[in-house]
């Protein structure tokens, strides 16, 4: 392309990530073996979407549509990202935008762009095809080309995680906290980018047409944890939701990471001791489709978080992940510790109970316990729910 | 109401704001003195809309509607930001949930649901009569008699700021930042009183029935200052946008803050000094719809932000307020020395030129020039501006 463009800016400081994610050791593939080929996953075989069509029986159908309903939190956040659903594409600008011919300069730029529209954190790689759903909900093939995507990292708030156990009135409101904001984020981005003269499609929990962790792994964002099919950040811990933009403007990847975490998830077990669904396993990695994995039984979970009777969703895998911290200097130096010795994440492991991380904090609960017993929508009628013994 | 209801929690820290709003000195009134009645005001008579119906020209009415398109970050966020015309109302529930009867718990609750939410600043005051527009745009007669306001303030990104001039191409952008986000945050906050039983109505720049500043003074968010017609606060500077819920919900208003500002912009006017448009006054107060205030030429302010040539919209008085400052010790004992000194004032005035506060940041400068220069919705056609002589 000829012409006057713009330019990269020399002086500008080397990082512009609030964390100092260039420190990790970065390596050429995740640190999840892929032993096998990775087959296209269909959207319709989700936990949620397998509720929803009825695998779990008949009250987890039922509870499904009702589960972040019930507290007017989660119910006000999933109304607002139904705004969403239908910006995640549009019209592509006729002409390209005379940007520099340098894609470390457009990487950069797209970086400082997600974090000037408040990311909690951004990497990009190259989209790898088998995280394309093969289908969607409804059933339909889905192809899409794009060469890269762009992760959009949004946290669940610490402080809200401090109050709570992780499966209380307020999970899954924590949950639409991350998704709304990085959907409205990755939108934001998308538009941006087809301005630009490039396809660009937004993809976000009411929109998907493709899977998120495997691209969270190659752009870099944390290593596959003990979770099942969850990723962790060394400084976000599991407490984010992540939002994606695929596009074919040209960019650099980030590359996978490396900071011991297979070694921890494998010694510390904590969040599948302390699973109210039992659903994480305290074993060793299992094989599917071509991953060597920690895999969680999904049904157990959705069942859980679907019909959690005293509280709306669950995430206290999330709550107890001794990574999920807040970014102080000491969990810095943990991290450090425990990328170096596998006594230091045992000392540490150690602590984490003596001290009484997992535990709610009460001074940072701040929010009501209500449920909407109700269940014509805009009949809200709310209740201090009653304390059910566990079914 | 009878049953069981939430509950307060006693625990709780003291002050859930992100800067110390409460050691800053409360008072009765405002210190913008009001000396008269103050009349409402017609939606109609602001600047930007004058400017649409042709008062300033038919080149500022043309250009009226180009001046956020032409960059295409600012067009992006406005486009998003359009999705929330229609969410700022809805139905309320038909039963009040069971809250505790304490408004000061409720006060507390919604404050720090909207730092959840990820506001900057959160204040409640009574909603002024005077602060409802006496007309909409369209020219409807408005009537709004909900009896709390409850301020979302979000700063427009202080790195941003600092590598900008402040009336260049990333202007507009900043201010779409936060009307975008406050937008999103107070329709949910709205969305949630009325689950809650309560009406709510949110107010954002892309759908207002109220006049803004009156009621971040009445809250306590900061003073008006030497910018016209804008409300400062000492921890923001003059640096965000704020979006608004008016609501019946039981709440306890904040008060207004003194943090000597009236005597700072008395001595200070580097805002006047630097403004492109000479649109700020250098000299005392007028009294205007019953205040005594510093009043800018509103006319010159639209027209330089419409027309600029070197840039989309400006932001110019902002990026040289003193008080834009990144949050760090010494900012804030700048604060306390203001507050307790005009020689304290002066020096700090004459430290804040000699050490190039107000020049543009070339390091954090990550955006890129570029001019949409067709007219046509969806045919963009950027290409990197030329400057032009200021005209």
């Amino acid at each position: 392309m000829k012409g006057k463009r713009v330019h990269a800016n020399p002086q500008s400081s080397k990082h512009p990530d609030p964390f100092p994610m260039h420190k990790l050791k970065r390596v050429d593939k995740p640190t999840t073996r892929i032993v096998g080929k990775v087959e296209r996953v269909d959207e319709r075989e989700g936990g949620l979407n397998r509720a929803t069509r009825g695998d779990f029986g008949s009250k987890v159908q039922q509870e499904r549509f009702r589960f972040v309903q019930k507290h007017p939190i989660s119910a006000s956040l999933a109304g607002m990202t139904a705004n969403f659903i239908d910006t995640v594409d549009g019209p592509v600008a006729p002409q390209k935008a005379p940007l520099a011919d340098d894609p470390a300069v457009l990487t950069r730029h797209i970086k400082e762009f997600a974090y000037f529209l408040r990311s909690d954190l951004v990497g990009i790689c190259e989209l790898p095809g088998y995280a394309v759903y093969s289908h969607d909900k409804e059933g339909n093939g889905l192809e899409l080309n794009h060469r890269y995507a762009i992760c959009i990292l949004v946290d669940q708030n610490y402080k809200t995680f401090n109050g709570s156990t992780g499966h209380d009135w307020i999970s899954n409101s924590q949950s639409f906290l991350a998704y709304s904001h990085s959907a409205f984020i990755s939108c934001i981005v998308a538009s941006y980018i087809r301005k630009l003269g490039y396809p660009a499609r937004a993809h976000h929990a009411r929109n998907y047409q493709v899977v998120v962790p495997p691209i969270l792994l190659w752009a870099g964002m944390g290593e596959m944890c003990r979770i099942g099919g969850a990723v962790l950040n060394p400084f976000l811990g599991p407490r984010f939701k992540a939002a994606v933009v695929t596009t074919d403007l040209p960019l650099v990847s980030d590359k996978p990471v490396d900071f011991g975490l297979q070694s921890f998830c494998s010694i510390c077990k904590k969040c599948a001791r302390e699973c109210p669904a039992g659903a994480i396993p305290d074993g060793g990695k299992t094989i599917y489709n071509g991953y060597e994995d920690w895999r969680k039984n999904v049904e157990a979970c959705t069942r859980f978080r679907v019909l959690n009777p005293n509280g709306a969703g669950c995430g206290r895998c999330i709550k107890v992940c001794p990574w999920n911290k807040a970014d102080t200097l000491h969990h810095r130096a943990s991290i450090w510790a425990v990328r170096h010795s596998v006594i230091a994440s045992r000392i540490l492991l150690w602590l984490d109970d003596i001290l009484g991380y997992g535990r709610p904090v009460e001074k940072d609960r701040w929010w009501f316990d209500l449920e909407d017993v109700n269940r014509e929508p805009g009949q809200e009628k709310y209740v201090v729910p009653t304390k059910h013994k566990q079914s």
